[in-house]
């Protein structure tokens, strides 16, 4: 039988780190692959406490809820938006399944097919997907240890005209890289003067391992009202993934109009995850946890650095992220990351390769590896792994 | 600021449902309006028993899971379908954020901008609004009290050339009715003549008020293998809506394509709702809590039946449901549903005008009434007052 697929969806390419992820389910494969955060810290028992007293407040918990979400958590999450200079009602933000779901809802508001979209060189792969499904033509500038080049974006947008720009501002995927803030402002700017608009993705920007403070592109742009950023987060790497709750943020017409594309994507997200997320804000310290997971973050990619430096690989190289949950590595020139991945996996370690985050012209001696999911030992085995593996690719060419 | 928003989602007319819902938070309406379950019947212990057995399972019932789903569900899933006659494995299911989102995987991959759809008039108002939001051409072939007409449908089948029909076959959205035994063969038939596929939305199926058994059009196609039926159906009736947990089983080479959409829109639903889910099933009776809300929900419809009919309004006419949530009511020749909505939203009470179900050329005199979110006193008062505004408008004209 042939059921003739959509054109967009079967040329669509399947997440490289979902398919790796699958591969790892089950078996001792050591996985620096996906986005994962460690399970041991997970609060599981304030998650069950919270469990309990939605369920203790009756029946009435385990009905139908509004499509833009559990009003109590919005309230809760404006203040923690707040707090970080990001001024917001409940009427301005939408909950969805996962921040994922946000891009995807604010992608459909704001483009048609054959839009352009701009993006970093290389950029978070997932919504590359988004884009591709959407229809959308995507251009991707440089970017260095300051962020998106400002030179090599004004080329394209005026080249291509994008309506949007996507962009991880804050501890990069899969570079682990911070804008810096004056980088922020010329890119806000920019992206005023074209009359374009923002989706700034910012699931890792709680996660940090100095003292600085990084004003959020949102912020640097005012008001919600008329805001040319739209901005998204989640509690998936600050509480945990199975409750997959993320939320946007931005001007209410965007809002009301992301509510009317959620109706017919999924009418709502889980009311249990967002009440159960609403009564752990009431009695957890979750910045107290959020400052423990980033030490202990922190600690792991040191760890993780060290290894691959006194596996003293030739021609092995990166910069020490700041923030976020990936260390990107450039592997020695001619090195094909894919090549290299089919080998690991024999071996018993994953990565993604970095191709994966190329929207055109892969550099494709790339590797994302991820630092927080595993540690200690098995670290060490999987960076011992992964070198070997990178050994026999180097002695071979 | 000029957000510029995509024509399609712009033009998407907001559900119904969903706006006269959000009317009725927090205020004294009585709703006849949404499709919401009775509160008070929700196995709110034993959810909260399962909740508490998944987080004893320790912190790895937090991370992320499969973009297909919690393996465990999709097994106790198979089972259960099998039990109906419907013969899957685990890798022919996907699980989504509802059924609503089954339909709009479904709808994504296997249609075109342009595609034309067939559905009964009227239909499910949600689907409308997915079809809408990609671009489809919607057709509605007539229904009467045995389903869909075969004539009407084979008309339109032969000038449109539709690829997909989509139905509610057993007690339907928004008018209750099933379709019988005969007419699902014709249609299928048709289906198969013609070379198209169905998409077989199934919430309210097992909620019936008699010992008849109604093969889906899933089963009666056969095996999943190139099934032209993808059927779809949810938790949300029979368990709760807040664990927002559907499934949709086909041919493992739709659901592929279905997991690589699904992997764009959203990753994966929520992984504590389905292991929620999955602990429930292994620990109570939900074959025996279907049966109990059944008998309460035909107890709810008998009980707003006779309260219409005692209500006395002349030219007031329906079709004794055998089944589902919906009691779908012509009004007197020339009232107009919306127009009788506001008037009885000031009185108190609320319901769906019939237009929001068509495709074309909409019934106005039409309305939806669910009896099963209300109960006794309230019922009583909801339909007098809706007697009243009716009275009100039959005086007038």
């Amino acid at each position: 039988m042939d059921y003739r697929f959509s054109t967009r969806v079967s040329q669509l390419k399947s997440s490289a780190v979902r398919d790796i992820l699958k591969l790892t389910q089950g078996n001792d494969l050591i996985s620096f692959a996906g986005g994962l955060p460690a399970e041991e810290l997970f609060p599981v028992q304030a998650v069950r406490d919270a469990a309990g007293r939605v369920l203790d407040k009756g029946t009435g918990a385990l009905q139908y809820g509004l499509t833009e979400g559990y009003l109590p958590l919005r309230q809760q999450l404006c203040e923690r938006m707040a707090a970080k200079g990001m001024v917001v009602t409940p009427d301005e933000m939408i909950l969805t399944t996962g921040s994922q779901q946000a891009i995807d809802l604010l992608v459909g508001v704001l483009t048609e097919p054959g839009d352009t979209i701009l993006v970093e060189r290389p950029t978070y792969l997932a919504c590359l997907q988004v884009f591709a499904l959407h229809g959308l033509n995507v251009v991707s500038a440089e970017s260095d240890e300051f962020g998106m080049v400002p030179e090599s974006a004004e080329e394209l947008i005026r080249k291509h005209k994008p309506k949007l720009l996507y962009a991880v501002p804050t501890f990069s995927n899969p570079t682990g890289r911070v804008w810096s803030q004056e980088r922020r402002k010329r890119i806000l700017d920019m992206v005023k003067q074209y009359e374009m608009l923002i989706i700034e993705d910012d699931p890792y920007g709680d996660i940090k391992f100095n003292e600085e403070e990084y004003s959020s592109l949102f912020a640097l742009a005012g008001a919600a009202q008329d805001n040319p950023v739209l901005y998204t987060s989640t509690f998936s790497k600050t509480v945990a993934p199975a409750l997959r709750t993320g939320w946007a943020i931005g001007d209410s017409r965007v809002i009301r109009m992301m509510e009317k594309a959620k109706q017919a994507a999924d009418l709502q997200s889980s009311t249990m995850d967002q009440q159960i997320l609403s009564e752990l804000l009431g009695g957890f310290d979750l910045d107290a946890h959020i400052a423990l997971i980033s030490r202990e973050y922190g600690a792991r990619m040191n760890e993780m650095e060290a290894l691959l430096r006194s596996a003293a690989l030739p021609d092995l190289s990166w910069v020490t992220p700041q923030g976020g949950m990936f260390l990107w590595v450039d592997l020695p020139e001619g090195l094909d990351a894919e090549a290299l991945l089919r080998c690991a996996v024999q071996k018993g370690v994953a990565f993604v390769p970095g191709s994966s985050f190329y929207a055109d012209q892969p550099k494709r001696n790339t590797a994302r590896l991820n630092y927080t999911y595993t540690k200690g030992e098995r670290t060490a085995q999987g960076v011992a792994r992964l070198a070997e593996a990178i050994g026999e690719f180097t002695a071979r060419s």
